[in-house]
């Protein structure tokens, strides 16, 4: 199959670029004390874990739900996972306890509801599900407080059956997108500051704290470079989108959305059938890969409109590239991607964990 | 199955509601001459478009997207199809054509590209397609340009071998969310009058312009209220979004995000496990509905963070239900929806045409 009879939208993957950027990560922490966890959220494609897992300088993968930790334990991609989410609700944790049943399993705690509810079904399964106290480092979403309440929490993990205290984790999701390094990293090395003390008050209590993971694309040399951190969960860094594109980090664009050209209804616009159900913006509108001036004025479901200079050549039926904003949901959209290297379609990878996979095994 | 049961996130659906939001636009456009084509392309689901279609006053279907025509033809939903959208690139025309070959199709049409790669296809397939010449009524999007453009394409439709000149749309978008209805009635009414010049010119030319196709849910009664105009291509009201329900319509919110609370850090704050890759934001954060003061503050892929009053009961393991801005992409994110009466679930839903379909085909 050529790129050119790819039916529009879809996803494309430059290959060449995606195992360049894999392979700098995975060398950038080769012998370290800190090794990657690739998040599984990013993608969401077994292809391209494989690849990451393969290039080394990996502990497992990182997912954010516990219907991706079911896809990675289906296809057997590694039998380390860390859930970095709060794992609460009908029936999850009950099937994390399943998984547990032939994967060494991590979850993310904060509180002692979530605790009990882990406990109990690792309980029922007969298994054990690891922990790692979930602390809060400045982003307002999840995570217990720092220092003394981590501690609290990491005692009562510890005096608990059915889970084991595996470490802590927090994730400094308010710092990774901060462009000027010079403002990314003391704040990333502030965040981390708290995540760090909370693991010094628990092992000072004698309590064990194995892992300690943290860290994103955006953040990945900083954190990563941090005494007593042992593992980054980063993922956008195999395919990257505009919003990294923006730090300085060493890696690719490897991804983009083609789209056909529906109409051009006036000399200085055309609109393309890459809209919001194709490529999202919720990091803003995308990019519009090598046509100059050419610029993103709005998306709707099925449409790109694209503002032009008026001589551009772009006429209805071209093919374009969308460079999105944020790679996570617009991969999220698709059921498939298709690996590229040239002209050609060597590969179409299935985004087996795309939604909640959970909703297509009734 | 309960309500309580659901894994979460998870769209939910109140189908007393629903139904009389079915009810209620069957009810208006009852024994007119202007009818309603339901956009499936606003839920993708044929269980939903089955109601509609049988609560009666409907032409047919309308789609955006070939795939979602294919499966409007694959579960024999009905044999009267529009795609009110562009049909151009890699293989699109042919599967159009295939699909001529057993349902009525219709496919708007607004350049000379589209037309003849539409007619090539009609033509090795040995069919004749449908076609709507799309005019520009002021949204900056497709549409050729009303008046003697429009008439110059439909007279080139009407000579052109393989396709049938049926009619003329265009669509309002730019006017259907309008939520005054001082504003948005006189800019429908002028948009509707670049159509129907169009369509006067076309049938003084001689041509037939049977099917005159506009609207949208905000514009129901006003675009479908207007002399000439045959029918409107409607979709949210069988649903309903916050968006629209701004607007003075008689539509009920039918359809909500159905969450769990993860965390609750601090006294004003939760997250719950319903984020962008759960409920789009495209239109603006989602609602909480039945909360008091509790506001979506942002969502990242997986999480709501949502601020509270410090009182707020709302505990880690409760429900949450979020309104979001816009149903369409927020059900294409899905497989299912849970078909809800009280507290039972009394059917699941698959949502067929979500995302690209054929990309499961292969």
């Amino acid at each position: 199959m050529k790129v050119a009879e790819i039916p529009t939208p879809a996803l494309v993957v430059d290959v060449a670029a995606m195992t360049r950027n894999i392979q700098r990560m995975a060398d950038f922490f080769a012998g370290g004390s800190c090794q990657i966890r690739p998040h599984f959220k990013a993608h969401k494609t077994p292809a391209i874990a494989k690849r990451q897992l393969a290039a080394g300088s990996c502990n497992g993968l990182t997912c954010a739900t516990v219907g991706e930790a079911e896809i990675v334990a289906e296809e057997a991609l590694t039998d380390d996972i860390l859930i970095a989410n709060q794992v609460v609700g009908s029936g999850k944790a009950a099937r994390v306890a399943e998984l547990a049943k032939r994967s060494d399993m991590k979850v993310a705690v904060d509180s002692e509801f979530g605790l009990d509810d882990l406990a109990r079904a690792a309980q029922a399964a007969g298994v054990e599900i690891g922990v790692l106290v979930d602390v809060n480092v400045g982003l307002p979403r999840c995570g217990i407080a720092p220092g003394e309440p981590a501690l609290a929490l990491a005692k009562r993990v510890d005096a608990t059956d059915g889970v084991m205290l595996r470490g802590m984790m927090g994730y400094e999701g308010h710092v990774v997108g901060i462009e000027d390094r010079a403002e990314r990293e003391p704040r990333a090395t502030k965040a981390m500051g708290r995540l760090l003390e909370s693991v010094r008050l628990t092992r000072e209590a004698g309590l064990p704290c194995e892992i300690v993971s943290a860290g994103g694309t955006g953040t990945y040399d900083i954190t990563g470079g941090m005494e007593g951190i042992t593992e980054v969960q980063a993922g956008s860094y195999a395919l990257m989108d505009t919003a990294y594109a923006k730090l300085d980090i060493p890696f690719e664009q490897a991804f983009s959305v083609l789209g056909t050209v529906l109409s051009r209804p006036r000399p200085d616009q055309c609109a393309a059938d890459c809209g919001h159900k194709a490529c999202t913006q919720d990091h803003g509108n995308p990019e519009v890969k090598g046509v100059e001036r050419a610029v993103v004025m709005f998306l709707s479901d099925e449409h790109a409109t694209i503002s032009l200079p008026e001589d551009s050549e772009i006429a209805v039926g071209d093919r374009i590239e969308l460079w999105p904003s944020h790679i996570d949901p617009t991969i999220n959209l698709h059921d498939v991607m298709y690996a590229v290297e040239g002209e050609d379609v060597v590969d179409i990878w299935p985004i087996s964990a795309r939604g909640y996979p959970e909703q297509r095994r009734r």
